[in-house]
C-alpha cells in the first residue's frame, strides 16, 4: 500500500483511534503518525504500545503540518477540541472524526473550522465492547461500513482522497445528510445500547431474583444484552445527549409497541405474538446474507466441547 | 460413561431434544434411545440424522417400557403430551421436561401423572437461536445449568438419578421452587427475548429508515438483538402465554426504568445517565468472571483479518 497522506494526526487514542494508528501502520498509509490525548496515562498508555511516531497533550501540537486530522474523541467533545486545534492547522489539510452522532458534531466543529481546510464529518461503524489504547486491533474497520456526511460544499477532491483512505481500511463507504446519519444510527445502534443498559439495569434493581441468580443463568438471554451494556460510559452518555431528538422518537415508537405486545401478552392474542415472532426472524437471515453478522450458532461463542 | 437408564424416550426432538440424543449416544447413557414427535416430517429427518434406535409419532408407543421420558416439546403442548403418554408409562419411570416456564407445565402435567412414576419437571438453561433437528449439536449444557422445580413428596432417590443423569452431560443443577424460577427466568430469559424480538419489529416498521439501511448497517449494534429475535416463534409465543405474570411486573419495572432514562435523556441530564451506564458493566464482568460468557471483544465473533 502506498503513503495516503505524509502525516496522519489522531486525537484520541481509545478503540477507534488505536485501531485507526494499528491499521495505518500495517498499511504503511502514512510517513508518520502523531498521537494526542489530554489523559497523560492514555498517553503513556499509547507509547508502550508504540501506536504512534510522535506523542503529546495537546491537539494544537499535534495537527501542525498534518495532512489528515481524525479526531476520535467522545462527542460531547468536539467542540473543545475544535477550538483547540483551529488555529494551528495546516492549509489544505483533510479534518474528519469519528464520532457516532453528527449533526452534533458539525454544529459543534464547523463553526471554528478556517476555511482553508476540509472540514468531513465521518462515522464508521465499527467497534466493540471494550475501550482504551489497549482495545485497539488491526482489522476492526475491513468489511464495515463508514458514512460521510459533507456539509454544503465540501471539495471534491478532499472527499475522494478521504474515501480512499478508508477504503484502504477495507471498508465501505457511503454519504448521507446527517439530519439523515442520526435518524439511522438513533435505530441500529443507539436505541439497542440504550434498551441493553436499560434492562440490565432493570434485573440489577431486583429485590426478588438476586444479582447471583441474575448472573449464574445469564446464558439464557440476558448475556447478549451485557455485552453492548459494558460500552464506554462516557461515549454512550454523549450520544444520548447529543441525538436527543431521534433517539426519543425512536424510544417513542419503540415503546408504543412494546405496549401493544405486553397487551396482548396480557390477553393471550396468541396469534399477534406469533406474527411479530415469525417476522423478525426474516430480518436476521438477512443481516447474514449482508455479511453483517456471523451464521454459527450463538454468534459462534466457543461451546464446551470446541475447547477440549 | 455408564448406562443410567435402559431405555431413553425423547418426546419432541428440536434443537433441545436432538442435543439430548447426541450427548446421551456419545457418552453411552442408554441401551435405546426412542425419539417420537408428532410431525412425521420432523421424525424422518431425525431417522437421517440417526438420532434414535427407534422412531414413533406416538408417544404413548415412546414411553412404553422406558425408564426416562423427556419431553421437549413448545411448553403449550405440555398438557397434550401428559394426557397422551399417561396411560402407557411404565411404573418406576422418571418424566421430565426441559420446558422454560415451570409453573403452568406443571399445572398441565402432573394432573394427568400416575401415582407410580416419578414426575421431576426441569428446565436445562442452554440453547442457541435455531431451531429443529438439525440445530443440536453434542455439548450443548456443558458448563451450564439445569434447574429442578420438584413437586411436594418428590422421591430423593428419583430426583438423585435425573441429576446424575445431567451431571453427566455436563451440567451444573439447581432445585428452587416453580413459582420463583418463573420469576427468575422472566428477567434473564423471557424479557431479554421479548425486547429483542420488539425493537426488530420497531426497526422493520419505520418508514424513514429503509429496511436495506437496517441491514447495511447493523454491525453497529442492533444486529445482537436479531439473534435472539432469530428463535423459534412457537415456543416464544408460549413462554410469552405460559407465564404471562411474571413477565408483565418485569414489562413493568422495565417501562418504567426506561421512562426514568427517556426522560434524562430528554432533559439532559448526564450525570443520571453516565451512573446507570457504569453499574451496567460491572455486571457484565460478573458474567465473564462466573464463565457464563467469553471476554473475547464483540463475543469473539470473527473479524476480517482472522480469516485470512
Amino acid at each position: 500500500m502506498s503513503v495516503l497522506f505524509d502525516r496522519i494526526a489522531l486525537i484520541g487514542i481509545g478503540l477507534i483511534g488505536s485501531s485507526l494508528a494499528h491499521d495505518i501502520r500495517r498499511l504503511g498509509l502514512t510517513k508518520e503518525i502523531v498521537v494526542a490525548t489530554r489523559s497523560a496515562d492514555t498517553l503513556k498508555r499509547a507509547e508502550e504500545l508504540g501506536l504512534g511516531d510522535r506523542y503529546t497533550t495537546s491537539s494544537a501540537d499535534a495537527v501542525r503540518d498534518a495532512d489528515l486530522i481524525i479526531v476520535s474523541v467522545p462527542v460531547g467533545a468536539s467542540e473543545s477540541v475544535a477550538k483547540e486545534i483551529a488555529g494551528s492547522l495546516k492549509p489544505g489539510a483533510i479534518v474528519t472524526d469519528v464520532g457516532s452522532t453528527k449533526a452534533s458534531v458539525i454544529a459543534q466543529m464547523q463553526p471554528h473550522m478556517p476555511d482553508t481546510v476540509h472540514f468531513i464529518p465521518g462515522h464508521p461503524l465499527a467497534g466493540t465492547e471494550k475501550s482504551g489504547p489497549d482495545a485497539g486491533f488491526p482489522g476492526l474497520f475491513e468489511g464495515r461500513w463508514c458514512i460521510f456526511t459533507p456539509v454544503a460544499g465540501t471539495a471534491e477532491t478532499a472527499l475522494k482522497r478521504l474515501r480512499g483512505f478508508w477504503e484502504a481500511l477495507g471498508s465501505k463507504v457511503d454519504e448521507m445528510d446527517a439530519e439523515h446519519h442520526d435518524k439511522v444510527l438513533a435505530i441500529v445502534s443507539h436505541l439497542p445500547h440504550i434498551i441493553a443498559y436499560n434492562i440490565v439495569g432493570t434485573a440489577d434493581d431486583l429485590e426478588t431474583v438476586t444479582e447471583s441468580e441474575v448472573i449464574k443463568y445469564s446464558a439464557s438471554g440476558f448475556r447478549d444484552f451485557t455485552r453492548l451494556a459494558a460500552s464506554d460510559p462516557t461515549m454512550w452518555r454523549d450520544v444520548c445527549l447529543h441525538n436527543r431528538d431521534a433517539i426519543l422518537e425512536m424510544l417513542a415508537r419503540f415503546s408504543e409497541d412494546l405496549a401493544y405486545l405486553q397487551r396482548a401478552i396480557r390477553w393471550g392474542e396468541g396469534d399477534k405474538i406469533f406474527e411479530l415472532f415469525t417476522r423478525t426472524r426474516a430480518i436476521r437471515r438477512s443481516i447474514v446474507q449482508a455479511g453483517q453478522d456471523v451464521d454459527a450458532p450463538d454468534f459462534g461463542r466457543p461451546h464446551a466441547l470446541d475447547k477440549k
